[in-house]
């Protein structure tokens, strides 16, 4: 016999702009720009088993619900817009008892003084995960991800074992670039005041000191680098407890342009797209309090 | 303080390709086309706290190690591939205790009777991830992606409670769509004689069970179809003991011709992009062992 | 003062799903899968200077159109389909002279002798582009893309010149691999009977030629591979009177593994990604008419 | 009989990165980040007739010249780069007669004041394209492209024809939003001294002039919007004397709210992905010499 184990749907991708007219401190418009997926689970196995839809909330009412939050919640964080949501979700539809909306958030720029004119930023894309659970409570997580950085020295890599199937020699200094995602979590309402919290000034803070961190690291190992970035931004962040990184090493390999009477002193770089090294962690407070469904 | 959680770093996407001459059964060459992604953990915290790489088996060399693996083993299953490195990356390395071996594996044609020429399939990648764990052994998961299916008919959607919110239509007819991604869990070793078992067949016999399951369904919503093909992938393959899906909804919109004095009865459709349904869903034989680390 | 050139504007990517139902010989399901672009040009320049839309046929408007013919068509040919929407784009908007449709088509494969099921092929792209132009009458050019095809052997790359920038080895048995984009223009209604012409047929032999030309050419260069293949299209269709490809030379790389004890007797490729060789080249009828806005 | 039509071949996606330490004003150092693409035409059909190479420049060979040229070259703008590069090609290799050589340029931003750190920019590619003719000489084509601006209102659109397959309503208040690819071709050298041009600055200003112009530009038609951005540039770049656009309409429906018991007054809105308007146009110096090869 088979059965059902874990299920969860709902509308994935919601592409919701927002505009809040002369709502910036100059009287320009602000726009929100949101890519919003949220997902539900509960008693809903009979449309599995059967077909039977009727505990299911549909995924087009989902997306209704996206647009008419953006209409009612105007100019609030992300964090405040997915909480507000994925509670909703659960709270008006009896038979469901969790819900997960995720966003991503892409940046605009003013053009210069035009109050109504913008460019996309494209720097990187601002993330949230929210799951509000009946029983768990709710977990909010943050974070961005697409951010390209690099440091052109204060990065080395030697020491590591060399066996049959070692030819990487080592190096003293080297390009170090990556593309940064980077999650963390906040300490649950229990320990924090979510109705009065900065989500947006703790976004930002977080975002700067992983910036400052990739920087001020001088790096023998990429590895180093992510726990560097995942330790500052707790130290630095108190409402944040846990921080996890996806690293892709970016490799920029040295070009031999000895064969064409040219010394090359760190100067010019092959720019590689496959393979990449990809180095994951994960930054944890002493006192973290327990994930709970965050990850999930 | 901050402490440092689970780790786990490697190479990815490796794409190597793998020519073994005159193997086919009338003399051709035969083609594996494959991106091979390695990650190891154990004890390497030193490379994340101080750079310290004594214990770091460096990515390049395992990306080395994935060429020799493909030289030595030849014509094998990715299950088999993915099984050996994982267990070799832990084996030969002392501080290493985890291996996780991923590969995506591409399908070529031949081109007529040219025993020499390839056309790349292009309708499904297969795939199989590997973990060994020196505690607690190794488990397979295998599965396909990007498989587009698509049901002219026999796709109803109604009886989903109406609120508020709620605009969507009942419909008794509809283009049911979705791009596969599935992936189903192995009987780990103490159950299944993995080093005689044929791979290939599994992985057939599931896909064939996926596409009929898939057509021969008369759906009521895409849950249901969903947990269908799981049931019937376990009852079939009895190795298989669970089976995950993820199954974007691909909407077929009715275009209204109405408009233009033209009737639309279900011959005209807007694929639309986003946003899309995604439907979740886990099947599990009732005696299926733990999945251990198999889903990490 | 600034001049107004050339100018164009249409709906782009109006995808369209075509179901015929039971037009199949054993009364299965037809699909028609296609990514539709329009595009016209004429006395629209008032809407380039002052925004004056009295001439600008609306791109939604164009869109329905797509649909509508879709609809009224049924089951055609992209040929025609794109001949039809184009001419009736000129002859029924009075300001508009000229008209252009693009179609991409995506290939489904039916599954197992379900009358209602279908997976998506995969495996090319089979493109057609018209141009209707109120004096130079219509054009057809048709082909495909994103068909990726490999030869293991039977290529040689030498007698290249060699100066001081020169690093490449020769070679005598290399692997080839491309990833197609082919165009052949029909000859002008004049010179072909449209009316009674065989679109799909012409496709299929083009298609099927080019597969085998690049499988039974043994290459000592992919612009000659690139030039056998057009010769032989024109040869082979005499309704086709140019051919235009662009083949990306998509590198595998013999590994070296002698450096780990084992020989590489063309066994172990990388497969790059960038850069990558780029072969662009024509092959002519001698006897082929002015190509006129064909190509435009 | 079948001729060999126009030929052309390179070495395409050339991923270069060029680091000049200490050249910023503040001693910071500088990235140069460019895909370079190249290509070669000439007496070169025997490689397409019979895969004899003798004049084949090998396009392995070309991507060496991109490298030792980031090398020598150095800190120098993209139009530059590509216009040695492409006269060398020609000067330096006798069977070849033209060379084109297109780049993409990626921007980065210094990290704070961290000399050796930069996160990369992502709100457009600046783009050039140099065609070098033994015969016809050199041409310079620049622009940039995924630039993604938006206006919040001060666009309408109304005015246009309505037949039996118009069903837009007509709009006084719309989103205005684009992906920006415009290139702009300079006047060749006979007019311009390019020894001693400020190609970063013409840069910069034709950015800052197409920026503005969309953001001040009441707009009726997107087609307007174009054709005033064309016409801006070239009078305030007097060494540009054409530019051609093409600009997606990316469309950003109302949602309607109203269902929901909400007005919606430009407030919320659907970024949709496709269907898309693209708008096509060239603006012209009226003095404008003739193009030659520069759009080839």
């Amino acid at each position: 016999m088979v059965q059902l184990g874990f299920t969860r749907y709902g509308k994935a991708e919601v592409r919701v702009v927002r505009i809040i007219r002369g709502a910036a401190p100059d009287g320009g418009d602000v726009i929100i720009d949101r890519n919003v997926s949220s997902a539900v689970s509960g008693d809903i196995g009979d449309a599995y088993y059967t077909g039977d839809n009727t505990n299911v909330l549909a995924t087009d009412t989902q997306k209704n619900l996206v647009n008419v939050f953006a209409k009612r919640l105007g100019n609030v964080e992300p964090e405040e817009f997915a909480t507000k949501l994925a509670q909703f979700l659960v709270t008006e539809n009896e038979p469901l008892t969790r819900a997960r909306v995720a966003i991503d958030q892409y940046g605009w720029t003013r053009i210069g003084t035009h109050t109504h004119s913008f460019a996309r930023a494209g720097d990187y894309v601002r993330t949230t995960t929210v799951v509000h659970d009946q029983d768990a409570g709710t977990s909010v997580v943050s974070g961005l991800k697409d951010l390209i950085v690099l440091n052109t020295t204060n990065s080395e890599f030697w020491g590591f074992p060399r066996d049959a199937y070692t030819t990487l020699p080592e190096t003293k200094d080297r390009i170090l670039a990556t593309q940064v995602e980077a999650q963390w979590r906040f300490r649950p309402g229990a320990d924090l005041d979510w109705a009065g919290f900065d989500w947006g000034e703790a976004f930002e803070t977080a975002k700067q000191v992983l910036l400052d961190t990739f920087a001020g690291t001088y790096s023998y190992a990429l590895q180093q680098t992510l726990y560097a970035i995942g330790t500052k931004i707790i130290e630095t962040v108190p409402a944040i407890c846990e921080v996890r990184m996806a690293l892709p090493n970016k490799h920029h390999f040295l070009v031999d342009l000895e064969l064409f009477g040219e010394t090359n002193d760190n100067e010019v770089f092959y720019a590689a797209d496959r393979p990449y090294g990809l180095i994951e962690g994960i930054a944890l407070a002493d006192d973290a309090p327990d994930a709970g469904l965050a990850w999930t």
